[in-house]
């Protein structure tokens, strides 16, 4: 069964990945921040019991993981493949992941809020992975009493996330907007709409990759709809920003020498760090994106991207692996998948 | 018909070229440096129309060019192909150059000496180059009086080539002799036998493209034969050195992906300025020698070497190039020599 993240969808140009995140808490315990090691047991035990019980119905197949009985390159390698965040696996006891075998649903127990229900889809489809995710909020709410005010809506830990509980979000690729310099403009107007971009890998004003995240920040007044709406008008403009900066940008032989040689880069590598794997990908998506690259696909790219992070891609070699045998592999996994198999590879070692 | 430096010879994986020059002066005219304007033009002509009988008997197609016909990138591109030394197109007036179809036989006109004449072969054959240059020179010497002394041998314009006149030479490729930072320390030793290591391109203790320049610098004392048979001794054991300092080099799994990306961004560039070229050529060719790279051949290499240099490039192109339109003919004449048929350019633009 292929991953949500080995595929591609709609706008699979400019939107690498949508998301959707419910926090919802049980109305019988405290937040999760305030339950002893016995509390926080109780609950997730009386969480994993419920939502197994409710999927039931469902034609996904989930399982429980307990996260403390994951080595931490397991755990890190979840956060790559966004299935959990970077704080949910910073103290894993008393935590539990419950996910389907195409990691398109997740349900972390006891992270910040008892449960953060996740919904993840390749491409632009906010509206689509909304609908996954209420139908199973709905389920979960026929055997779990959640923790809700007539008034505020769902009551979370962070009064951030008071109201819907929603943060929807997409993984854009914006590496035309990144180089023109105009993200940081955006960033500011954006704050007024109630809508953050943020880079998504590394820090400083140029993220690896050129991949951003565009999300809701405003839970409290206005319904899911509206958000995921006002959401989705925001992005469409974005995107054909983005996408009239790439025309212009890919005329001049510079940028088009840059795609070309990152291509032949990253097929012929036999040492390829994260870092430099990142600037090159963003560079071939680029050249995919605007009919340059012809041979290569975006299904391929978007899986590379998750496949070769570090811990990932050491789970990939059954285990732990030194920073430059994680090269090594690195670089022969992304020659195989970006090299067709008509052309044998040439260089021989 | 192939020129010499589009195939490749013996001991083609350290040695790209042999060399053989002959120093020659005619007894009735002062040397060049001594001549005046109407004296250059008689010697000119004289040595043109001797050279031009004589050669009517060789199975070689030889002709005539006035160097001050030349455009300054005809001139410089005749340097590039090895043809004449850069001191030669300094001041082309009264200058004249005699070469083959195949370029493997040139005789420069009021050079330094009133004859240069000069022998190419692809590969190690000193033995074989000196063969044609000795048979032309005597066939020279039927119509031509060369100033030559029972005691001194041939006279040259400058002392250091009172003798045989003869300069023999290796164009060798010895990029890990050079990383080993031991060429310096060659340099010393072979000077006290009479041998001079130079770089070939570029200034500076690493020359480019790691090309160097084996030569004899004795004339006197010592026949043709003997200095011959010193230079291809030490030569032998020049090379058997480089070889067994490339085995232990392509062991390093940061040699074999410096050498895989080289061939990957020759075959993918748009933009390939000389000195990249250069470096990265030098590493293809250590790859073709030590069995990494299957898919290239020595005289591509050779001829690729030759043809891309600034003035060659622009003329092949029909005229003056500037930089950056050079660095983009020149980066498609590398990606298409270097890519298979089979495999068709994947980045179009």
């Amino acid at each position: 069964m292929k991953k949500w993240y080995e595929k591609s969808g709609a706008e699979g140009d400019a939107v690498i990945s949508t998301r959707i995140r419910l926090a919802r808490n049980l109305r019988t315990h405290p937040f999760p921040g305030k339950l002893n090691p016995a509390g926080r047991a109780a609950v997730e035990q009386m969480v994993k019991e419920a939502v197994l019980a409710c999927v039931q119905t469902l034609p996904e197949q989930f399982h429980f993981v307990e996260m403390d009985q994951l080595s931490q390159t397991e755990a890190v390698s979840l956060v790559e493949r966004h299935l959990v965040s970077p704080e949910f696996i910073a103290d894993r006891r008393g935590r539990g992941l419950i996910l389907t075998d195409d990691e398109s649903i997740s349900i972390m127990i006891n992270e910040e809020d008892h449960l953060r229900i996740q919904v993840m889809r390749e491409g632009f489809g906010l509206k689509e992975a909304f609908r996954t995710a209420d139908r199973l909020d709905s389920l979960l709410n026929s055997r779990l009493e959640f923790a809700f005010d007539e008034r505020l809506g769902y009551l979370t830990q962070c009064p951030t996330n008071l109201g819907t509980g929603m943060r929807a979000s997409l993984m854009l690729h914006l590496p035309a907007l990144q180089e023109s310099g105009m993200m940081s403009r955006y960033g500011t107007n954006l704050t007024k709409l109630g809508i953050a971009l943020r880079g998504l890998y590394g820090e400083g004003s140029k993220p690896a990759g050129a991949v951003y995240q565009l999300s809701n920040q405003v839970t409290l007044g206005l319904s899911e709809q509206e958000a995921i709406a006002n959401l989705e008008s925001i992005a469409m403009q974005i995107i054909a920003q983005e996408r009239s900066a790439r025309s212009a940008m890919v005329k001049s032989l510079e940028m088009q020498d840059a795609i070309s040689r990152s291509l032949g880069i990253l097929r012929s590598a036999k040492l390829l760090s994260n870092e430099e794997f990142m600037k090159l990908i963003s560079n071939v998506r680029l050249g995919v994106s605007t009919g340059l690259i012809r041979t290569v696909r975006y299904d391929t790219v978007n899986q590379l991207m998750v496949e070769v992070q570090p811990a990932t891609v050491s789970l990939a070699s059954g285990g732990q692996l030194a920073a430059g045998e994680r090269d090594a592999v690195r670089a022969k996994i992304v020659s195989q998948r970006l090299t067709r198999k008509e052309d044998p590879d040439d260089v021989s070692v």
